[in-house]
């Protein structure tokens, strides 16, 4: 493989893989919303054909929700799977959008131009780089350089329900040497990263229930209790003074940083100012003694994600509500076992609900901490590789965020992935005007050619 | 003035009485609303002509918000005004709600005939029993045994305010002997009551805000400030381990309950079981060592009726939300000073919340409690006027709601109130279903045509 002659084919070809991008984003593949159910199997076999069309022999394969898409080539090196999602968030609110969501454009942004459009970067854009590289590689050279699986999912965005069952029924299938997963972000703007740390989620529902209906705070406020209050009381005693979680055993499994890799982090740079400043912040708010960066991706955390309870509306009333509930996550770290707290965190809860009041739980999702073995040369590899296409020099580095499927494939399929994106922090996904650079772009798809390339 | 022909009269008028209330509760007048701001005009014009079908010069009066209605009539004996009013709360959640809420309906309870839509209770169907003894008094007698002025309000379940002003710039034309307010309850099914203590209220509305947008608690979570924590960790240090409210002097002016009276209400047999127990409740949750009674009626309380922020909608979303904000009510009794309570709690919560957050409040209300001076002679003369209509012997009590309009007859225009109303503790006012009972309405009629006769 002549790595320059399949850089020089990307760059020429940059417009028409512009073009086919544009075409994958006009599908409206909301996959959490049943009534766009046609439009993700729109995009599957949009994926297929696009596949077809420079001889990857792929299928749609049928599962309970959204397809998956499926696809092998053969080639000299070592077998990686690609993972992406072709799916996208809801558009909604609606109003806030400078355009049709399902429009994308090219337009002017302060760094150079940018596609818009819901998926532009999540994932979509994402996903079409590397299906771009292997274009350009397959156009110049007949051959792939490594044994490829191209394996698209349609559920990512509505918590993956048929992920687990379908990478044990094809495990052997789907088994590769290593899985390339591009659904992340660049460390800033000039720098790539291998992501090598993920973080878990275990997320919580609890609902807090007093009197049999709501009352009048007048004719009952002092004698009935309040499930308001019940909640505040126990979510106000969910961090201690120091903004560590109060649920016990909570840092069960958390490791301190290895040294070595905190000093990587430290040579970062990291600037905490400009990350907080940027969203009008300025104090990291975690545990005392943590610097963000380290609050981010090393450190274990509960949120309050949502509350509600009683008359939220304009104006006022004087209601003392029935119930309460509140959304409740925790990002883990290391070997936190995601079912343990969640138990541990029901039992808190519990001991602290009063006689006159009962509780209920509802569960959404629990994924462990994903760590990289990062001693696979694969992993060195794609950090030269990286380096050689960006300006700044590509690190290994954390993430806050928790990509279930990581874990998913090391635990099914007994496989390492290597996190390698590049979104921006301004990309807005998941929020209204959702971009992605051109720049982005061009140089992911030339960054999966230099590593394909790399590590054959 | 014939009393038993005036009571025959009502008793034979009572389907039509009834169809007239219903005419009235058809009209959605829901004043905290702004989109029903027609229907609230609407609502007022109909008092203002059916005053008018039976001989009494009223009018609409305009304000800034919802206009007032006025009218007069003269008679022999004594100058009262009497007060309601014809405004009611939203109706949400709809669903709740076995029919239309603006749909009235004469339903079967476990007592007799109900009367089913919002408004029926508090206040249209109290305001209307005073209107049809008036009108059977006036075509029984063709005189009002007393000069009566009929003040209907359109805010109260929006915190009344033009009230004050109105009454300020009016105060020559609405001063009377007394005032007589029907917006309060029996003491229970078969016993009436004439309130003579009332407790205030402090609405406060309060928000906090962390970062300027919605963050992914992925990416944010830990060194970005989360405000529903910040929210529910002062709002859960609202109350002490005792029930005791923690806002710094929250208890100056509040007396200890008067030995004599507090013997009275012991010897009212108050069941706390039963009214705990009706709402499926059981300990009195306000401060420790006072009974249910005690709490409602003579203790001071802090209520948080509504709180809200981040996603409460279905399934999960992992935000770290800009924004929280929660509703707070403090019921007062004595010589509590709303406004420095009002201060009190904002300087608490402020020097509660964090550098990198900020908090707004807005005000909704405040009011002093009300006590009676009781030695008025018109209220021994509604008790036994009371008394002659009801099963059981009426009584003096207090109420734990607060009807900021007493204390405003008294602070403005010099006048005391006596507050009659015939409510039943499971009316459900403010909540779905709301109901009156037909043998409010109908003995409520019969009582205040009694209560006309008595202290003419």
């Amino acid at each position: 493989m002549t790595l320059d002659a399949v850089l020089a084919r990307i760059d020429a070809d940059l417009p028409a893989a512009t073009e086919r991008l544009f075409d994958l984003l006009r599908i409206p593949s909301i996959s959490t919303d049943p009534a766009y159910k046609a439009e993700c199997d729109r995009a599957a076999d949009w994926l297929v054909a696009d596949l077809a069309s420079f001889g990857i022999a792929a299928e749609k394969r049928p599962t309970p929700g959204h397809p998956m898409v499926v696809g092998h080539v053969d080639g000299d090196g070592p077998h990686v799977l690609f993972y992406g999602h072709y799916d996208v968030q809801p558009v909604d609110p609606l109003n806030l959008w400078d355009r049709d969501p399902f429009d994308p454009e090219l337009q002017d942004g302060p760094r150079g131009k940018v596609i818009r459009a819901r998926g532009a970067s999540d994932d979509k854009g994402q996903l079409m780089t590397f299906v771009e590289a292997a274009r350009a590689i397959a156009a110049e050279t007949g051959r792939m350089p490594c044994r490829i699986t191209f394996f698209f999912e349609g559920e990512e965005e509505s918590g993956s329900p048929s992920l687990v069952p379908f990478l044990e029924q094809n495990a052997r299938e789907l088994s590769a040497d290593i899985a390339l997963i591009c659904d992340t972000g660049l460390f800033d703007s000039r720098t790539p990263g291998i992501v090598t740390m993920l973080r878990g989620l275990v997320g919580e529902e609890v609902t807090i229930t007093g009197a049999s209906k709501d009352l009048h705070s007048g004719m009952y406020g002092g004698p009935a209790m309040n499930p308001i209050r019940v909640l505040t009381r126990i979510l106000g005693g969910l961090h201690d003074d120091e903004g560590r979680v109060t649920v016990p055993g909570f840092y069960d499994g958390v490791p301190e940083i290895d040294p070595e890799i905190a000093a990587q982090w430290r040579g970062l740079g990291f600037d905490h100012e400009a990350f907080l400043g940027e969203v009008g912040l300025r104090d990291p708010a975690g545990e005392t003694g943590r610097s963000a960066l380290e609050q981010i991706w090393s450190r274990p955390t509960g949120e309050i994600n949502g509350i509600s309870g009683g008359y939220a509306g304009d104006g006022f009333k004087t209601v003392l509500p029935s119930r309460a509930s509140a959304k409740v996550s925790f990002r883990l770290v290391g070997q936190q076992d995601p079912h343990a707290i969640r138990d541990s965190f029901r039992d808190w809860v519990r001991a602290q609900v009063p006689a006159d009041c009962k509780v209920d739980f509802r569960a959404h999702g629990a994924s462990r901490a994903s760590v990289m073995q990062t001693d696979h040369p694969a992993f060195e590899q794609a950090r030269k590789a990286l380096t050689a296409e960006w300006p700044g020099e590509a690190a290994l580095i954390g993430s806050g965020g928790s990509i279930p499927v990581a874990g998913h494939f090391k635990s099914i399929l007994g496989m390492d992935s290597m996190l390698i994106g590049f979104g921006r922090d301004d990309d807005q996904i998941h929020s209204p005007n959702e971009k992605y650079d051109l720049d982005s772009f061009h140089r992911g798809i030339r960054s999966w050619a230099r590593i394909l390339h790399a590590i054959a």
